[in-house]
């Protein structure tokens, strides 16, 4: 899958919210090495760099588009083009951050131990995930992806699984000296009312879905989900949809 | 109802972090006065005043209990006992805290407008409220509640009516420059099991089923609702509850 860091960046404001969000509840021990895990266009390196200034901090991303992007954003740091699957690096971290990338990665229950692993003593693993597979926008994605012309090709796309913050905690808990785990719902308002809702996920959640599309078949799939999305997110008086985004935080101190 | 600010603060780690979540995400525009409203012990107030150290703090709260805890622990901050209901003052403030505090005050839909009312242009309504009333902990309250010896005393109580998020949103967002909303669920891990939660509770959602019953009856509810709790409530594997906790927050900016 091939990404679009122009438009994953046109809501940067609201996604680079959450990173902060999680960069600010890891604990300020001396980090000397950080290094942030699916970094796409470098809003979370941003983050990062800002706040652990002595630490030398790089970033991976599995897409060139969004290697090159964050090159010409921080040129001071090193950026790899790699995947998270298949990462394993000979040295250690004190911090590990993967904001808004691994739920592109399956097989969590090994992943995320395996992480764990690869911190320094004290290290944190920081992670925010997207946890929004129930929400309308998502459960009508794959209700018009299974009834169109298109249902042959995209019916039985899903994106990789993802569990409660139980699981996460329980999982992290015995490699860990401490988890703190947090699910938080922001309210995005956002003015351009349901084509706006469809803009946002046609740069991360429905990559999978437009990707294997023609263009003709892409301008109908859009059409009859930028419809359900305006039913399921009515706007307030003023125009402004209110797009609820749950996510996930997690926060595992080796 | 009288408050135990002692019972209360049991699991203070646990409630300061709100606080200090919704705090840190005030502006950092000069703060020249700065009111909490419902302050309990002080451990929000605490917060307010550390992260605005130049401007005038105060508190107030409706338990005598509270007030002459929170005397205690910040004795050069002036405290007053009061009811947010009745708040009319003459004076307008820079930030408005309400941590936890306007879930105990009917008719939102009143009252959140009237506190914007009483701030200075450019001034913060800071709020955050527990948001619940649908989890299982509340859920099997009312439903003991109902359900026992006691069902003629306790059987119709009912905390003050809450809303969604889209709610405040609306309400707010037309007496007001910018209106940030979101809802975050912690999760708490508590080691002591399902005598924990009751504990927890015991400081808050508890106290008006608890207080109208006999010390007999009170025993008796309590050893019925913690039955019920612990089968909500799986321990982990090594005892510990997660206890999802979740809260709205709203910074409202005139």
């Amino acid at each position: 899958m091939t990404w679009s860091a122009k438009q994953y960046s046109t809501f940067e404001a609201e996604r680079t919210r959450p990173v902060r969000d999680l960069v600010a509840a890891i604990a300020t021990a001396p980090v000397r090495s950080a290094i942030d895990l699916g970094c796409g266009p470098g809003n979370s390196t941003e983050v990062l760099a800002a706040r652990f200034p002595e630490a030398a901090v790089s970033g991976m991303d599995s897409s060139d588009d969004m290697v090159a992007a964050a090159r010409e954003r921080l040129p001071s740091l090193h950026f790899d083009r790699a995947d998270i699957a298949s990462w394993n690096p000979a040295e250690r971290y004190d911090v590990i951050l993967a904001n808004a990338s691994l739920q592109w990665v399956p097989d969590h229950a090994a992943l995320y131990p395996r992480l764990a692993g690869r911190l320094n003593p004290g290290g944190t693993l920081a992670v925010q995930t997207p946890d929004n597979l129930g929400e309308p926008a998502h459960v009508l994605m794959r209700a018009v992806a299974a009834d169109g012309p298109w249902a042959g090709v995209i019916g039985d796309t899903r994106h990789p699984m993802r569990h409660p913050a139980e699981f996460y905690y329980a999982l992290l808990q015995p490699h860990c000296s401490h988890v703190d785990v947090w699910r938080t719902t922001y309210f995005h308002p956002l003015a351009g009312g349901a084509e706006a809702v469809v803009e946002w996920f046609k740069g991360t959640a429905l990559r999978p879905y437009l990707q294997p599309l023609s263009k003709e078949q892409q301008a109908g799939f859009l059409a009859r989900y930028t419809e359900a999305v305006a039913e399921a997110y009515p706007a307030l008086p003023d125009g402004t949809v209110l797009l609820p985004f749950p996510r996930l935080f997690i926060i595992a101190t080796r």
